[in-house]
């Protein structure tokens, strides 16, 4: 086994505590990687929120990060040792199934192995995180980092960034396209970016007035209060897509109402029961969506599309060891708009 | 005014008493139709079962039927005394609003003028339904029947035909489409039919394994026993479409699990709060829609189609007097597959 560090939950509501981790021995087609930037994402909230710390295996969080190639196995052809890479939810899938063949390993009908907490299809072990200084990952499911992206602001890319990719790219999202996004967080600010960048005419729904400057410092054209009724009601049917990000359970219909004929609503930020009134679908033939992660190929051209398009996360860069203060005002939605963690205080 | 005579509701749990009723005298864009069949719709159960019968106005269901003009209003130009028409579940609209302009007069954003129970725009009076031997109505809202449909099996296409032909039309279906329909009832049948003739690969999921030699006949190549755990399971993901036209309440999730990637659920058979748990919707990036009735260019698409590809209703046909036995034998799904009563013995 290979040794390195990291932060790891030690119980709900104390802090992440600096650990020595084990990483497994390298595979033929593994790649060592130095961890140097690790996005915080809100599931990490709820993965520490749900597990006791006490428990065996441990929680390390983080499931979107860069770094870089320290050491590649004997089969490994597409990458070199001081290869910058990416690294996001999904570290590996059974290969086979309908859903992999199609290049949506996200959805392998035997379940993706998730980045943390999931389970290693060779030796059974439970995975840990990218809060730590070194990850050893399946090279299919690292990514090259293209030639022009901040390795830090790119981090909030591999999980966040193709979240949103997905219903955009999908739902074919380009010049002429009106797209509204409900919630400005760490998904939703890359939703506008995105979104702006593939030519759409893009709208902020926020209940924060006071991130209207924002929102057009994004390139959106408006932000909609979501609390002014009037000018909710204004824009029914005005959207071909909506992207909900916003992350606390809350009712569809007035996001369903502002869908255009035909049109989708892609739910993201909150996963759980859904529930809506069949009429808010019906009047107006609307379409209810979700996404979540991205297969392989969506991934890779997401990345070549922020390279050429200059996109990339707003970022609030701390030091590894301000990761307890990330969570917490992550909690309290104070960032704008995604905290990352630099992960070379470890050494 | 003019008098004729219907059925109309005595009370929730009482038969339909036929009674004399008032229609309109004809306003210039209005027809005077001799109502001829009249199918019976599962909605208008619902509408008997909610109204006390003791209350004004009374209730005459009937929102599906053929019949032939009798009279046309002074400024009428595109029916004469003698022509076949059908009339679906709407009467009127606004005419202004971006749906009304888009040819999409079921969403209305003052909400349609329903055939029966609606409030009529001019002169404020509740609509009554077609249950009756004339109905007064504005031209825009009859349809001339195409030649070769059978005026009866005609009938059931002005409400359950459109609002399967909806989704079907708007979801592309056509030849190489995998299209699974949910429930063989009145709205089920007429999908199967249209999406066989529309090219589709079509299968029936169904709890009743009895239905399976009407579905083959209907043109299905299977049906899946929707209990049949195996079965379902290795359908999954194999439907670019599936139509849900299960009239209870029911769990959407092994439906749902059905769909293609990037394919839709059309849930159509049972409206109010819809409940689906947000992972069905993101494993696959499904959709969730619905729809219900259709626009005036749908509409008159839809009989065209019906004409020239020879689809019509399974029905059986009653004498209007027989409406209370259609009414109890519906309720218990006794019947394959609309009812439609002949209103000749009106008379």
């Amino acid at each position: 086994m290979r040794t390195t560090v990291g932060w790891q939950a030690a119980g709900p509501a104390t802090p992440l505590l600096r650990a020595p981790l084990e990483r497994r021995d390298l595979r033929p087609d593994d790649l060592a990687v130095r961890v140097d930037y690790c996005g915080v994402c809100h599931s990490d909230l709820h993965a520490i929120r749900a597990h006791d710390g006490a428990e065996r295996p441990p929680l390390v969080p983080g499931h979107e990060f860069t770094g870089t190639v320290t050491e590649a196995g004997a089969e490994v052809t597409g990458f070199s040792v001081g290869d910058r890479v990416a690294v996001g939810n999904i570290v590996d899938s059974c290969g086979e199934c309908a859903m992999c063949r199609a290049g949506q390993e996200n959805f392998c009908h035997t379940f993706p192995t998730l980045t943390y907490g999931g389970v290693d299809r060779r030796d059974g072990s439970t995975t840990l995180g990218g809060y730590s200084r070194e990850y050893v990952v399946r090279d299919r499911f690292a990514y090259p980092l293209p030639a022009g992206l901040d390795p830090a602001a790119a981090a909030p890319l591999l999980c966040a960034g193709i979240t949103v990719w997905e219903p955009l790219h999908t739902l074919e999202v380009g010049p002429g396209s009106r797209v509204a996004v409900a919630g400005l967080g760490g998904l939703g600010h890359l939703a506008v970016k995105l979104a702006v960048a593939l030519g759409a005419e893009t709208t902020v729904i926020s209940r924060s007035p006071d991130k209207a400057d924002d929102a057009r410092r994004l390139g959106a054209r408006a932000l909609i209060v979501s609390t002014d009724e009037q000018r909710m009601a204004e824009a029914r049917d005005r959207f071909d897509v909506v992207i909900d990000t916003i992350s606390a359970p809350h009712d569809l219909g007035p996001y369903l109402r502002l869908v255009a004929l035909d049109g989708t609503l892609s739910h993201l930020g909150h996963l759980g029961p859904v529930t809506v009134d069949a009429m808010d679908l019906l009047v107006g033939r609307k379409r209810l969506s979700s996404a979540g992660s991205g297969g392989r190929p969506a991934t890779a051209a997401m990345l070549d599309f922020c390279a050429a398009t200059g996109v990339a996360a707003e970022i609030e860069l701390l030091p590894s060891a301000q990761v307890n203060e990330a969570l917490d005002r992550l909690e309290r939605n104070d960032v704008r708009y995604r905290f990352v963690l630099d992960m070379s205080d470890l050494d």
